[in-house]
């Protein structure tokens, strides 16, 4: 199934999960999975979040990432994942001076499999 | 928790899937999902598989992929992913004359969610 970000329309979510500015977002979802290409402008941050049952994992393209996993501050820059298993918690800022660009997808109903 | 695919050693799978030639990965993988780095040079094929109880997501950085999903033909090109759920099947050829970079998600158990 072919996904088309370069013609998908963007949404603006303002504050998103608490954070600061804008993150503008061009996503697919279905039951499974959510996949987003989003933009956080300098300035802009998602706020530290639990992934209760479901897992995120973000790779960036461009700009310079400040994350936070499981309380721990990690600096996640291009061709690198922050990755957010079920039962953790992650939040990302972007501290930067140019757009922080990069690619995500949340699977849902993770949480219960056997290790 | 932090992934970098700049400094993680790669793999070469030959004939993947029983397709041609070779798929260089940089993996990293645990009970949930498969996060993966690839790149198919000129040439190389993942060949047409069934994802029973996973999802594969496919995001392209580099080159054209030429795809089959569920038996269709769709080219995927640089900010275009190409999105197998599960239940579906998929395919990938390097038809181009550059190598194909790109970045793909496999999540496991996805099949038996409630629509």
């Amino acid at each position: 199934m072919l996904l088309d970000f370069n013609r998908m329309p963007s949404q603006t979510w303002s504050e998103f999960k608490g954070g600061a500015g804008d993150t503008v977002v061009r996503m697919y979802k279905d039951v499974s999975n959510r996949i987003m290409f989003m933009k956080l402008e300098p300035g802009s941050s998602i706020d530290y979040h639990r992934h209760e049952d479901s897992s995120e994992i973000i790779y960036v393209m461009q700009g310079t990432a400040t994350g936070t996993y499981d309380g721990v501050e990690e600096i996640i820059e291009p061709g690198m994942c922050g990755y957010c298993p079920a039962g953790h918690s992650h939040g990302i800022e972007n501290k930067g001076d140019e757009d922080l660009v990069f690619f995500s997808v949340v699977s849902e109903k993770q949480a219960n499999q056997t290790l």
